[in-house]
């Protein structure tokens, strides 16, 4: 079924690669006064992570056989914005959070002033980079991931499901509730990392559609499954701190339902995730793959 | 000469009351958890400042005779932009100022988090409102005012100007890293607002340059002219702390050049703006009559 498997981690590591190449073009160290937000920028989006989104974005851009050179400037832009969520939302105002991707955070590398202007000029830079000619041939297409990307950062998504989740602190959310905050807080930017690649293809709608659905599922698996890592993994494993999400009260399903409802649950939104791609055949196997992966890795 | 100076305030506040009313009709309120968020992003945005930045765009727009509600959602957009890079620099954090507009900063009057919040999520929405198709019927022009919107707010921008401004604290700026300094930090935007009516006007590139030339000069002018109202003004007067630059050792360029000598070197670059709308005959009256406006205001 999942036979892919075996493939997906060199096809991850391979794709961390080319976005790593794409991002040190795009993010290139300056002279001047400024220097210190650049490296600060760099900091923060270089080096690091598991680069789910921006495999998200290659792997849906090559079913429609997209440039690889385009699809890794939209996949560099989507870490960049996300580099830039990560960079606030650990300041001490938000998460207060030390560790990163097992490094000291921005602001305790850096200061909270840097940390504040890198993840601002972090965010500029990614839609900058979005709308560049050398992104697609087609000023449409362009506009119209600036426009999908803006919609998924902003206040109905990433930006509002942050806010939510501080306003949750220490109260008791339903499941509903749950949900709807992690499909804003990290679903909303999954969602479109996998639907990046059909905007690039110019794609059919309903191509489209299936590839959104795929990524809205996959992010919902996603994030079960880094709530339960941070109830069991430990802190060198996951290189954050560990159980302070569950430390500090915060709204996850793995609270709602517990542990392991919580994994079925997951599970059960990784193979929806995995059926939505059907239609694409055998092309969509490290998509599908990578449904699989989400729930089962320990890091 | 600047006869149409008599129009200007008539001209600001009927472009105010159009800016209002795009911010209105693009900020919504919402239902929700996130209601909070899209509150904050209300209130730094909203029934505030003399919108510069937006007659610009519209003024700019006029003089290729661009649809005024396209102008209008340009003009919000940069308003946006704005607003978040003032939540952002009044931040504990950043320049800690309590009081914004004549009123409470965004901090001040929700908390820390959704301040940053807001302002990350403004910035989302001002790329998201260019990119729309409501706001230029060729996706080209959209994709260039992204694509200048986000040079100009980045970190060779405004968020590398303010950057420069933190670390120059306390020390002693010479003339030209003052002059580049608030360049990045204000002009850039400022420029941008200028060169946006070009853009949307899809003007001859020689056009696009003189506004350019025109919004740099005139941001350099009006900084030098803030400054100075930091200096003389009264709080009630210019709505927010006054004399904080000057006890926070700000590198300004009334610090390097004296009041007199300052006021002179705003006076030229006014006049040399106006100069660089030569070409456009009688249409660019009103910029024209802003130029001179910049340098006189007590507010």
């Amino acid at each position: 079924m999942l036979t892919a498997g075996t493939d997906l981690p060199q096809a991850m590591t391979r794709v961390a690669e080319v976005v790593e190449s794409a991002l040190e073009t795009l993010l290139p160290s300056v002279e001047g006064a400024e220097a210190r937000l650049v490296e600060a920028m760099r900091y923060a989006t270089l080096g690091g992570g598991k680069r789910l989104r921006a495999f998200l974005v290659m792997q849906s851009a090559a079913l429609f056989s997209v440039s690889e050179t385009c699809a890794a400037r939209v996949a560099a832009s989507i870490e960049m914005l996300h580099a830039y969520s990560l960079v606030h939302d650990d300041l001490p105002a938000m998460d207060d959070d030390d560790l990163r991707r097992g490094k000291p955070s921005t602001h305790k590398a850096f200061d909270e002033a840097t940390a504040i202007l890198a993840g601002d000029a972090l965010q500029a830079r990614a839609f900058e980079v979005l709308a560049e000619p050398d992104t697609h041939s087609d000023p449409q297409a362009r506009c119209e991931l600036v426009a999908a990307l803006g919609a998924a950062a902003g206040a109905r998504g990433m930006a509002g499901g942050q806010m939510i989740d501080m306003q949750a602190e220490g109260k008791t959310l339903d499941g509903p509730a749950v949900t709807r905050l992690q499909a804003l807080k990290t679903g909303r930017l999954i969602q479109f990392s996998a639907e990046a690649g059909a905007i690039l293809g110019r794609a059919p709608m309903q191509q489209r559609h299936l590839l959104a659905a795929y990524g809205r599922d996959l992010g919902a698996a996603f994030q079960i499954a880094d709530d339960l890592l941070d109830v069991e993994g430990s802190t060198a494993e996951i290189g954050k701190t560990q159980g302070k999400d569950a430390a500090s009260g915060k709204a996850t399903m793995v609270a709602v339902l517990g542990i392991d409802m919580a994994r079925a649950h997951a599970d059960m939104l990784a193979r929806q995730a995995a059926a939505h791609l059907d239609g694409f055949g055998e092309k969509s196997a490290l998509l599908k793959a990578l449904a699989a992966f989400v729930v089962e890795r320990r890091n």
